[in-house]
């Protein structure tokens, strides 16, 4: 099995397995975001790679990003050999299995999940570091709007940190997907200007940089979507993601692929299960 | 967050998000099986729950199982707004991600690989047990026929064994998936005089009993479909799957939700990060 840069490819662009020493990276990554996430109450929650088409229909997704999105198809029950629309579709993100688990809740206090996937995304454009499988864990925060923001506020900072701490070269960029769904199309604008969404950028190949990990506020669309309320209001959400693959590869092209060789600092914090 | 049994639905039926207890057996089972199977020089492989297309339609899985395969589709690049196949499907098993890694491959001894993914299967029944998403640890043996043959005839009673030291009522059962392809339909028999498949059976809810785990001797089938061989001949291979959710749902159900409350002599052997 020969590895280009930790991945080994498969028939489908895209879609790897990944060597040894860059699994072992995903892993510790994980391991990091999980530890963190735990230190704040953060309640882990393992999500399957399927979902229900009726839950990205109801947030808008599956309009906002048809381009992107995986369908699952099925043999018609008939007979006739055709395939036909299942009731689910591939994952596009980890939390969307979070807010319907949630419908109708009336929360008392911030509810904190941190939930660990594998998503599709089919791009179109395969330049290294955009797979179209990849895992994603995600933290997601639900509360009132005021800590919901700050929250995101302070994940913001201590994600950049975190990279810094890591040796990696990040960079914060205001993002612009249109994560409302279309028919409001024009949200895209004014979510650059209310800057929902930040994407860190670091490099993670040569001469190729990719957003490590993303960082949301999506006001009280999921909540009122979901009938999800706190203090009599719907309640407000916000997510910080990280592309596991990505940020081990990131990881990799700053310090060499043999982890024992990373500065100490670096392996104190991603140690992996051979360290 | 309302669980039965362990499974928090969502709005696909057999699509589930696991709760705390449930999810540590998991992992642990997952662990139990890496461990066993890195003892005997198994290397572990995480694969994605998607797969090229190419490959299914190559084994002949795609023409055995129409009605359990989900096809991915996505939208038409003309923007004619229409859903058309892409070049993956959804992951039914996942050895598969193992031969087609060794095509082409000269081996020199026996190769072994234990592949961890997520499995999809359109089951159109959904009795509990029976998920549509579920996770996978799969042993994969490429050798020589005999060697093979001795493997899986080995792996079969030590897996038996191991539910056993569970404390898991199972019983064996010869079973005729018929996984070489239909055109071949008739193989159905023979495989089960051959004695192929077997499925190891255990209650894994109240008047509830499914496949747990299988093992299955594929001949020179993957060998000669990917041009893997072993002293001038194809390989012959074998694998022993463990159904994880399965398997934890059994020993739930034997030994009750409250893992601290468990059998001394099970608790020792599926060992969770809580314990």
């Amino acid at each position: 099995m020969a590895a280009v840069n930790g991945l080994i490819r498969t028939d489908a662009p895209g879609v790897h397995v990944l060597d040894d020493a860059l699994e072992r990276t995903v892993v510790a990554v994980r391991q990091l975001v999980d530890t963190m996430a735990a230190k704040e109450g953060f309640h882990p929650l393992s999500v399957p790679p399927v979902i229900a088409r009726s839950i990205l229909e109801k947030t808008g997704y599956a309009e906002a990003f048809p381009q992107l999105l995986g369908s699952v198809f099925g043999l018609e029950e008939r007979g006739t050999g055709k395939l036909v629309p299942t009731d689910v579709v591939v994952l596009p993100a980890a939390c969307y299995h979070v807010y319907p688990a949630l419908s109708g809740a009336t929360l008392t206090g911030p509810a904190r999940y941190v939930a660990h996937g594998t998503c599709y995304r089919h791009e179109s454009t395969l330049e290294q570091g955009r797979l179209r499988s990849f895992r994603m864990s995600e933290l997601v925060f639900v509360g009132a709007a005021e800590e919901t923001i700050a929250w995101r506020e302070r994940w913001l900072h201590r994600t950049e940190q975190l990279f810094r701490d890591l040796g990696l070269e990040v960079v914060v960029e205001v993002a612009s997907d249109p994560f409302f769904g279309p028919g409001q199309r024009w949200l895209r604008a004014t979510q650059r200007e209310q800057q929902l969404k930040f994407e860190l950028i670091a490099p993670v190949g040569e001469g190729m940089r990719q957003a490590i990990a993303s960082c949301n506020y999506h006001k009280d669309h999921f909540g009122e979507k979901f009938e999800i309320t706190t203090a009599g209001q719907a309640a407000h959400t916000s997510c910080v993601g990280f592309g596991l693959e990505r940020v081990a590869m990131a990881l990799t092209h700053a310090h060499g692929p043999d982890r024992k060789r990373w500065p100490d600092a670096v392996r104190a914090l991603v140690q992996a299960s051979d360290d």
